[in-house]
């Protein structure tokens, strides 16, 4: 029996060829802050990644800054808009707890910008609260992720967008879960600011990008060389930005491949509603292809998510973002899903899966599903 | 024509058993954060490498702290401090930029903590420094580096230790470049923290690590998931760690070559003094095995490292951490050695450096300064 990973949304299997850039870039074992014929190397696969990326959100080479990931991407945004005025920053309930922590240790009175049942950020209360906005709140910030990383529903950014910028504010887009997935032009979505990661579309992990466009002036968090134009310093991590780099082109000639997944997902929780009592959340509105995140009231999802590790299905009990953490998660909750939350499992498929993953996901999940059933009507 | 490459302390290159774990590592695609089996893999390899890491230093596992690098490692130790109360940070001038300039950053007023001709910390101002020291100071702080990363020149750090202790204070010693290259032992050096960095000594560049004895409190400075033990938010590097355990193993197995580099090192620069007007910095006191720095008046540090560039030898001028900087050397300044900075160049071996690597470095050097010399005399 094969293994079947569908947890896409924690971390992608590598692409094969990231792992070769990545090998690759290795292999050059020079600095590329060195002038020399190694530094040189080391230099351009930088370079070269930092095209790749860029192109897979239509901005250019010098809109991109490379970090250690999501959450210092996320931490970059969050702290250079505080720093450029930034006082009361709206973070939505939708969003990655990175971003929610980094608001709230700033030191400020964070304010959470509720979600509908459907999962969308709610644009009437953005709205309203722009008109109540005071000069003591400082310069107008706003954080909304592209799509939930639990749901996998696309929210509306651009929307959004418009909203803080008729008020002269900035809006950072977490477009972690997202790009690579779908299609993201960064005009397009209306963004100040946007963060991507490596591992999410099948790059390596220790990697990611805030991607900067005019309006939005960055603040450096990491202090000492002058690496990424002065804005993030230390030694670049040259393999794991190649691969990435790889990655992101890789991610954007899949994109095409992605109605598979949407139709093989639909497919799958069509079954589930039909033979179980599931609750499918964000079912009413556009989602990631890949992503099915429902709840199965009284079967908790820890129990669910070890049961199918056992048949070998690898699928997330919420974000897989805390080491060992398995609270319930915020944005089910947000959703008003209390205490369906508590059952609430995450099916994240990607590139390398296939219809044969979904179905035996399907399958396995049933089957442990109908084991539960006739443990309470046996209790 | 084989290049040779003699710039170890700007990036040392990938051992063998470093990019082997780093590949293996890649290739599990599972979130150490993840409970299913993938997931559980990835955790496994993080925590072999902290085994392996704190094994080098003669730490305990739990004392490591991975960061994105040794500039992250460096800052939240910084950072860290300020968070418990330093208010005056005391930074020597032999310490990288990335801690000169972290502590600038914080908004404190930061002390030059002076060195010696020979490149040294000067204790007697230390200690000096902290007698005088008044409650509007704060909490007394230090960073010392292990070792200087242009001259190679090893610091007093357990005597600056044991002052900072009496004093109630807390020693942060930066090993970037000690570590891996001679004997390190967390205790013995009396450090509070401590920096790392894989790709110093032969692991994956962007990973790092913090090691933290009992009397220092780390502050996060990245927010969000639990990682690292709530000390690090953020998914972790688990190939650039992992890659970063196996280069730890191997360097403490080859610390019994490193005498070889000494020697070589300690040959070429007998050779060159014999044949040149050269300035060695450090050479009088204990320095990293394989690092030589040397001046030569009037031969421009650039166009020597040009120079043997072309003939396919690596080398650096100062420090290669600022892209594309070629500004002169803030610690021989600091030595006393202006304008020699101007002219100061940096060999640097390590573990796949060879004799004949060594040997060719003199020839190509010693026959680019003949042209310089019947270039100045034709002039």
């Amino acid at each position: 029996m094969t293994a079947v990973y569908l947890d896409y949304n924690a971390t992608a299997p590598i692409r094969p060829e990231a792992a070769e850039a990545a090998a690759c870039a290795l292999a050059i074992g020079g600095n590329p802050s060195s002038v020399h014929a190694a530094g040189r190397l080391a230099r351009a696969a930088v370079e070269k990644a930092r095209e790749q990326v860029a192109g897979l959100v239509g901005v250019k080479p010098g809109s991109v800054t490379f970090t250690s990931g999501g959450t210092e991407a996320n931490a970059l945004a969050i702290e250079s808009a505080i720093a450029a005025g930034a006082k009361r920053p709206l973070v939505s309930m939708t969003d990655h707890v990175s971003v929610l922590a980094t608001a709230a240790a700033a030191g400020f009175w964070t304010e959470a910008w509720p979600v509908t049942g459907d999962g969308l950020a709610d644009l009437d209360w953005l709205e309203q609260r722009l008109k109540s906005w005071k000069a003591e709140d400082g310069a107008p910030f706003a954080a909304l992720s592209l799509a939930n990383n639990e749901t996998g529903v696309i929210q509306p950014v651009a929307q959004a967008a418009a909203l803080l910028h008729a008020a002269g504010g900035w809006l950072h887009v977490d477009a972690v879960q997202a790009v690579g997935k779908v299609a993201v032009n960064f005009a397009d979505t209306g963004a100040d600011t946007m963060s991507l990661s490596s591992h999410k579309l099948g790059g390596p992990q220790g990697a990611g990008a805030l991607v900067a466009g005019t309006r939005a002036t960055l603040s450096r968090r990491l202090h000492g060389g002058g690496q990424e134009r002065g804005r993030r310093a230390g030694t670049e991590n040259v393999s794991g930005i190649a691969g990435f780099g790889a990655a992101a082109e890789a991610s954007l000639r899949d994109l095409p491949l992605a109605a598979d997944q949407a139709a093989w997902r639909d497919a799958v929780q069509t079954r589930l509603a039909q033979d179980a009592e599931v609750e499918v959340f964000g079912a009413g509105v556009a989602r990631l292809p890949g992503v099915l995140c429902f709840g199965c009231e009284d079967f908790d999802a820890e129990r669910q998510v070890m049961a199918l590790d056992l048949d070998g299905v690898m699928v997330s009990a919420g974000a897989a973002c805390s080491s060992g953490k398995m609270a319930p998660s915020q944005v089910l909750i947000a959703m008003g899903f209390t205490p369906l939350a508590n059952s609430a499992i995450r099916v994240s498929g990607g590139w390398a899966s296939t219809e044969a993953d979904w179905t035996r996901f399907a399958d396995v999940w049933l089957a442990a599903h109908g084991r539960h059933q006739r443990r309470r009507s046996a209790a």
